[in-house]
């Protein structure tokens, strides 16, 4: 339901954002749910914002007009030793969009400015929307782990991450096979850039894919059988978690002993990540595939994604 | 029991050693007691080798009277897409040295001259044969995981591998905590460069280090209490396996993700690894601290290293 709040001052650094575009992302859900037990109501969720800067606090380096995009990171502290070294994602003090704070299922939003990423030209505000989270969070362990063109990677699950996975993996030169249970996708996930496509679950298929992949990308937030998927991994292969799976992750260590394999996660992505990530979107034409829809649809909106029916990414427009 | 043999022919790359020390790693008992179900009898284990070049084949850059260093890799087949990386220690065609072949518990052997490693001067030949294994199991994934001056480091288990890898981070510039499980090693783990020193098993003890260190290597054959490690690591921290515990391990994947921290194996060293090793080791007089016996006393000493009372590395001598 419609919702107004009063929004604390706007500090030196902040800016306030008129909001034209924001994605739906799972995680909205889950604070919608209170999954996380972190919720406070009434709620706004929605951190995959882009707008224009409608005021800019005196210490911004943002002007009024300027397009821009914000994802799940509103602010951080910017002296620990994590934000220090360019990783502000991994402050423990960090703020998040819409955790604790109003997000972006709204007309405007206030966030530190140094969180607000000026747009490239060429980036369509709604297929740019989902970058902010979903694209970041794809994208910045394929650039940490040093995934080079002629790798072959994994991207288990086809969502709206692991769509956007397979366009950057393209863009990059990398061998692409994508995982999903649904067979109705397999059509889709060659469209997106995959070489070939298998079965997420099925343990004989992915016997068959042994000693295969330099990195796997998961974005499922399902129980997977672990096991069977740290043998597709070549020697010094990583598997990469982005999805939370619920309970226990478990596996014999001489998986990864004998063929130095590691097993890692990834948390959205630093600001230095997102820019990165955004001016290669739009020299790759890399666009996130979405459905679009008012914001005074939100509720319909939201339970599209909820049922899984959203191809690929829902948007908010206002 | 001594057993004598009649090599395989010298190949072009071969060379025969005249040993003069070999160290006893766990590995060793492993292979005696079969554990890993690989072992054929008659077996010779041994694979912390230091002798001199007795005859080198013809196409081996190595001449005779040369002072080299073997260890648990003989050969590998130099075309795969690993050894082609120079990652021969991944090879999965690879030979080891006393498994499927006689080891370096004996007078003389017969390796691959491309695994025999010329022992940098001021390297003491007892003090080094631990090098081989030990050492390079310890010394190559700090350097693949860039570790550098600074970093603050956990070294779980103090026997071989933990002695030397403290010995290691010292030099350096690190900061180590030693783990050990035993109240009677602490003391010694200062003497060996470490910082601080904490029960490695003591799980009160652990929680107190909570998001300190950039990296744990646990060298311990051991189950251990992994989900309070893993909260011991600061985001983009790894946990880092060199002994193998039985059994899974298991943690939730929350632990890797909202942190961006990793767990990975490692598997001895390659070529370019144990060179670079030895070098550092001379460089800064890195030492194993031993106990030497004739290998005439064999079974003695073997069966003082299954106790545990061997401080820290036993290395035979002829």
């Amino acid at each position: 339901m419609p919702h107004e709040y009063e929004p604390r001052p706007l500090g030196p650094q902040d800016v306030e954002i008129e909001i034209s575009h924001c994605g739906i992302c799972h995680s909205d859900l889950h604070l919608i749910d209170n999954d996380w037990a972190s919720s406070v109501y009434p709620l706004v969720p929605g951190h995959e914002i882009i707008g224009m800067i409608a005021t800019a606090g005196r210490g911004s380096a943002l002007r009024t007009g300027q397009r821009v995009g914000v994802g799940w990171q509103r602010s951080a502290c910017f002296e620990c030793e994590q934000c220090r070294a360019g990783n502000e994602n991994l402050c423990l003090r960090q703020e998040a969009t819409c955790v604790g704070h109003m997000g972006g299922f709204a007309r405007r939003i206030r966030v530190d400015g140094r969180f607000a990423f000026p747009l490239p030209a060429g980036l369509d505000a709604a297929s740019a929307a989902p970058l902010l989270c979903a694209g970041v969070t794809v994208f910045a362990p394929l650039r940490r782990w040093g995934i080079r063109a002629g790798a072959r990677v994994g991207v288990i699950g086809l969502g709206g991450l692991g769509t956007l996975a397979l366009s950057f993996l393209q863009a990059m030169g990398c061998e692409a096979t994508a995982f999903t249970s649904s067979p109705d996708k397999r059509a889709a996930a060659l469209g997106f850039g995959a070489k070939d496509v298998a079965s997420s679950t099925d343990t004989r298929e992915l016997r068959a894919l042994a000693n295969r992949f330099d990195f796997l990308l998961s974005t499922v937030p399902g129980r997977l059988d672990w096991i069977t998927y740290l043998e597709t991994l070549k020697p010094n292969g990583v598997l990469c978690l982005v999805g939370a799976p619920p309970g226990l992750i478990q596996f014999p260590a001489a998986q990864l002993l004998t063929r130095q394999r590691a097993i890692c996660g990834s948390d959205i992505g630093s600001p230095a990540a997102i820019r990165e990530m955004l001016v290669f979107a739009a020299e790759h034409g890399i666009r996130a595939q979405v459905e679009t829809a008012p914001l005074s649809e939100v509720n319909s909106a939201v339970q599209r994604v909820r049922e899984n029916r959203a191809r690929y990414r829902m948007v908010l427009t206002n």
